[in-house]
């Protein structure tokens, strides 16, 4: 098992608060030795850290950590490796191009007999499943979609089609972005929480850390966090339900679509 | 102008010494203040940094410099922006999957009508006319090679073919890798070195900095650096003929295709 970490907003916010309760679960708090990798979207450009070793060790982490890197969309990963080994190639997040955009993905599952599945535009560089079921995926978009469709809702309906074929392969828990949406799977777990006025103060649940949001925000910040466990011990997360692709945008839940 | 720089070894080498020399053309020795990039593969995966920032004064690149990543091969580049604003999506070295390999690539140069070139398989994120140039360049060798061929002689022609086809739009000097070999092109300008025992003492010309490499380096290790100008000022650098491509691997120039 990895766990996820994502974030919408509607101004570029750090997620180094979030991060460090995450990166203490890479080798600390948590078993997640095997790597760990962050994507941060800034306008249409896309900035990404990978690492191959732990991040309770990673000097990239602590970079990270220090340097508060602003954006509107993240998509993070710490991962314990079950299948595909421990390389840079196969650290979470993976990305590729559509339609001029920049796609990003992470995931925490495993999934049955996934590389039976054909692909067409895209293929894996690495050796994971997660990247196959990626490259699959995207490339059923492309396929269905040679340009981005009129509207949203026709897209959203496709990829939870897709979700759910996938889904039933195993464990299919995932972050995904277009650089304009965040798309949240919960096939097992998945939680999310979002930030808005009036802030108050927040606790993490895996380090002796505490935030008081009222100072660092203004008032009209709306912030969304989404991880595979809650973060924080003292704010009220709320559990998505199996099956559910959440949609977010500008650190809103937009549309929930269900199985 | 901006400024490329590129390694290519047979042992995993770190390129501190001349990145530190490049650095100091961005915003300090050089009028390079609108941006910098780096990728180093590692295997198969790729490892990039990117910051719109002017790289003399950029965090990101004294992580670069003082966390020694060890690769095979980099392509670098600091920009001083012509065509596209300042911005990561614009920010080079650009990069796409074909065949499960990263490719990764950079320019130094202006090409005219670029952009009316047609594009199939990859659409640019950002508006510059490198990347333009990158996506027709990459689609054109996928419509004509779908798998990687047998033997390298007719993807080099080929590409070679291409690059003159882009070289006669303006200046066209790049560095390109799909992870396995290195191809450098040069339109005006463009150097290379190649390091190999018995090693010696070298003196970067943008900074006060002298490498022993005979104490740095092992007796089997072949190590290629690449650049718009040479780096350093008491070493031998040849200086390639402009229409000439040429392909580096583990370190060694294999091949050169001219004009």
């Amino acid at each position: 098992m990895c766990e996820l970490l994502g974030m919408s907003a509607n101004v570029p916010t750090d997620i180094c608060f979030s991060f460090t309760g995450l990166m203490q679960r890479g080798g600390k708090t948590g078993p997640h030795r095997d790597g760990w990798g962050i994507a941060f979207y800034q306008g249409r450009g896309c900035r990404a850290f990978h690492d191959p070793n732990p991040s309770a060790e990673s000097e990239i982490a602590l970079l990270v950590q220090r340097y508060a890197i602003k954006s509107r969309i993240v998509i993070s990963h710490i991962r314990r490796a079950n299948r595909g080994r421990i390389c840079l190639e196969n650290t979470h997040p993976f990305s590729r191009e559509l339609w001029g955009r920049n796609w990003v993905f992470a995931h925490n599952g495993q999934l049955r007999g996934v590389k039976r599945l054909p692909l067409t535009y895209y293929r894996p560089i690495g050796t994971t499943d997660s990247e196959h079921a990626f490259c699959w995926l995207l490339g059923c978009i492309r396929d269905r979609f040679p340009r981005p469709p009129q509207g949203s809702n026709s897209l959203w309906r496709y990829l939870h089609e897709l979700t759910e074929q996938l889904n039933q392969r195993g464990v299919f828990n995932f972050l995904l972005s277009d650089s304009c949406h965040l798309y949240a799977h919960c096939s097992t777990q998945l939680s999310w929480l979002t930030r808005k006025a009036p802030f108050g103060k927040a606790c993490l649940m895996d380090a002796d850390m505490t935030v008081d949001f009222q100072v660092e925000t203004t008032p009209n910040d709306i912030v969304t966090v989404i991880a595979t466990q809650p973060l924080t011990d003292n704010e009220s997360w709320t559990l998505m339900r199996p099956g559910a692709l959440a949609i977010f945008n500008s650190g809103q839940r937009v549309a929930e679509l269900c199985g």
